[in-house]
């Protein structure tokens, strides 16, 4: 309460509260009295204390999600990538399983999906991305190619075993690229679609979610929590940078988000270097640094010649960079106790 | 060019710029050497420029959008809400009309949404505001009562004349909401929603564009070139803060961008201290500060009752504070330079 | 606590609290524990609350300044400039009273701060600003002309009667600054500079504090606390934009800051739109907005000759454009109930 | 330029750049034009080209330091700390040398600094760090033991060998300081206290510089430069985290930002990751991840007894804690192919 509160305003909270089937404790301090509410947090959500006369602050003691945290699940979720198809190898990601997704931004054709398929299996990913619906800044930049894109990507895991991730922009395609691909992905700019959140929940596939560009690690949980709250427990998270004043890269990758999301949650976190920095330069060192800061897994843009990529080329490793990365990612793996494939 | 660039990097750029039917102008300076790309940007967008060895960085120096531009629509834009409708009160935005538009978060039943727009229309506002759809952070928040919410809106614009101004979230409901809205929203958090851009840009009503809490003035503009490229001009966009490391309100409300985005585009736009603030006090003087900074409208969440209210009680201003408020302002349109009806 | 937090953890804290002379009250709830710390607040600083086991989070109930803050002095601050100089008319800033202080971003040469003094007053402002030591990001930027810029800022005010405002970067020039100046300014780079805070703190002329580029209310307001509790309480704060994403303006002027530090503090505060936006274009505009927030003053760059000034032209007014914003502020001022001589 | 750009106005630039000895190339393009300005850095800055009519924009192409830069030495820099001191084990850092700085934030009395000297170096520390000066955000707050602290480092140094890292506030304490420390701190908050940078850069003493709460890579480097352009060149650099919308920790790490400097520039650069976390948990992880982001050392605060700590003990590990953390790190540093001694 404010210093100024009268004691009938204080009396008025304290019966709404207990109104509410809640308790109280009040305690009186030197310049100011704070007043305790106890009970389950959906009651306590229901009354705007702000909006009460007298009130100076209002503190929230308890977590706002339930099952996306550790109290609720202590065990790490692992989740299988491509488990329930005849043509992909399936692999697992978390709980000391890592993993690297890799491949073009966006899926160009059917041959040039192919390809990249290729190049990142021999590289040594174990899952291939890339876009079939593209979120683009500017309406005039190059779209995807929708469902025939989903369909290349299909082609691709055939010929090659890699499971597909891909994004999913629009819940009237949800059904479609679960039937498609492997983990759906939910982009940055969409984490809070709620809309989008519930339709990917109520599907079978695992879910890759994106940190938003300034979500914190509490909004990124209360977006899974959605997920998670539909049925949908197969979800992955995803570190790719926040906004800030920095010029000097496109993002800020916020590393200290992972072992801070694994002390909150079970669920698995992986870490995309490319987003985060914007070009190639240091993709390699900063998936280091994800490593030792505990990820459990990469997703890198990969493009067998970014000169002449359909969208995001500055940000994509050719294969001798992608090929040199991996390998000086393999003795962090090792180092921090994790197993990749 | 970096300054280590070599001539044969140096050229393999220039040539690719000239294939693709584009202009070249040299600079070689002191340290460095500057390549200019001259045409249209449709082309240059698809070379990835930053990909090419040598280069250490690029600059646009065109606009990336069009049609929101004021050089390609010199004259302001002026949006008409509740038009076309026989039992609303149609009310101007933009070119020197000024509008308020105000009302509950969410609409919590049939009574209280119509005694919400007597309250609002008796005070002076001209449109009313209420969420039958609401995005919430939490799975476990009050999520709206969806088309029934809708009907009750309708209801409240038959009773009062007041036109609705109402948030859509699903592409699969813009045509349903814009039956019964005069003005669909677009919330922060779906700002860079694409899908429900390009939705609501084949719609016919008009469009109220949320800047997202980390979006920069040029991916507004972008995200409302996005709903204009699908043939819909009736856009009011909307700023509502910004996410900064302040903790002492909710959002930083950013005014210059009221001066920035009349100077760089032709749509109106409108200030809601409410979200920037996040509580009550202050809001009447953040919103006389907005007109300052030029505004067309202004929307504020009005409650009769905020501390019973379903969501966002502590930023809703009750009637006598709602009353204050546009006695407050009135003055201020008025210096402005602009009508309130 | 921490959920998990043992009994003998939540013992040994309040034992320690206890032996500080401090009072406890324990509130157990359905999740968590929560200890609150009743008594004064330097004895609970000394305290590390967060290094004990067990502990999950501490939240501060208290405001951690005093002499600045309402509760202390109720009534605002009123600080006279130029007060005790035969050469100068002194003018009041805060409690209703309305002073514009405005001049280059440094002093050029004796005779162009003479012109400049003269075009400021013509227009109709109340103080003169120039810089004789210059806080610059680059080392071989222009750093002012030091003392002899003390001289020639004295000899303007001779000429004019227009009251010194000129910034202070070195403890050791405290004195002799003072011995110059109307009003000793603290750069935005200095907020935190705590030795230079303490000196002003010590001299007798009043101090001008601008916000750090990315320093909370709190921060700023506690800066001032290192001014008030060494005597000297002539202290007048200024809003001048903070670091955000945003690109269009070099800062994010936040003038929900200015409500903000007039509800916590007594001490007047003024709004620097020439460094909040960078540029020229849209100072008048957000001068009136800074007013209708509530500002006790404004403090803009001038120069006869921007396009030839020594530092920060392009954020520069020249004659007819700083003539044009006073008078667009005018019936702000007066709308806002304050009084400009 | 501006498309409405006039060509007097596009002339009257071109004139005042030839003036000023500089070379002009002008490109036309479909919508602006580009004047490119060639020339020295120095003489460039003179003309505030933001100013003039007609203007749009100004990019800058050339970087704005030169001394720190690799192009102007491409070397990596090796600060040798303690090499003067007969009671002083001296030890290498950067160029492959890898070292650890550890100690209280604060020291309390002079057992106490010989007590914590004696726990790092047990653990395997190389250099002691320690506050006889500490800035604070309140004046209320403990403010060091300033001489007689300087006076227990040196005991501490003299009983254990380490040499000493201690932070230096004021410029007229620079040569005290410099007396008994082998390392002058600059803190965040005084990054750009260009008096104090300009002071230690006339001063024989290694100094490490960290990274203001929301500077850029590139205000750090300018900072550096003010150091460098003194005369003294034994710089080291410190990422400590910016400040971000994110409430999970303190601050938010950038180790982007350490490959990024390490790529401009030839000073070695820590991490300091007790600031960037603001509490113990997290900080070994976040050391490795810092090692493989390439950092040439590590500055952490040890504490004998964290619950006791004078300062910051929320954030301090304690022996069992560090010695852990050491252990952690060793693998990492091998593998970043740096030696630690």
């Amino acid at each position: 309460m404010a210093p100024r509160a009268t004691e009938e305003e204080r009396d008025t909270i304290i019966k709404t509260i207990r109104e509410q089937g809640l308790d109280v404790n009040v305690s009186v301090g030197t310049e100011r009295t704070v007043i305790g509410v106890i009970g389950p947090e959906e009651k306590i959500r229901r009354i705007p204390l702000e909006a009460f006369g007298g009130v100076e602050n209002v503190m929230r003691v308890t977590k706002p999600y339930k099952r996306v945290s550790r109290e609720f699940h202590p065990e790490p979720t692992v989740v299988t990538i491509g488990a329930d198809r005849s043509d992909a190898t399936p692999v697992k990601l978390g709980g000391g399983a890592f993993c690297v997704i890799a491949g073009p931004c966006s899926v160009e054709s059917a041959e040039h999906i192919v390809e990249c398929a290729k190049l990142v299996k021999r590289c040594g990913a174990h899952a291939l991305r890339g876009g079939a619906y593209k979120p683009r800044t500017s309406p005039y930049s190059f779209q995807g190619h929708g469902e025939e894109g989903l369909k290349m990507l299909a082609a691709a895991r055939a010929e090659t075993g890699l499971p597909i991730v891909t994004e999913v922009m629009d819940p009237r395609n949800v059904e479609l690229v679960a039937e498609y691909a492997d983990v759906m992905q939910i982009g940055a700019r969409n984490m809070q679609n709620f809309t989008l959140l519930k339709e990917v929940g109520q599907a079978k596939r695992p879910v890759l979610l994106k940190r938003g560009m300034s979500a914190t690690v509490e909004d990124l949980l209360l977006a899974a929590e959605y997920i998670l709250s539909e049925g949908n427990t197969k979800v992955i998270l995803c570190e790719r940078g926040i906004r800030t004043f920095e010029k000097a890269y496109r993002n800020t990758a916020d590393l200290s988000a992972i072992p801070t999301v694994q002390e909150l949650s079970h669920l698995p976190i992986i870490f995309d270097p490319s987003h985060a920095l914007g070009r190639r330069r240091h993709i390699a060192t900063l998936s280091c640094a994800g490593i030792a800061a505990g990820c459990d897994g990469l997703i890198i843009e990969v493009h067998p010649d970014p000169e002449h990529a359909a969208s995001d080329g500055p940000q994509c490793l050719n294969e001798p960079e992608f090929s040199e990365c991996i390998g000086r990612i393999r003795p962090y793996v090792e180092l921090a106790g994790k197993v990749m494939r």
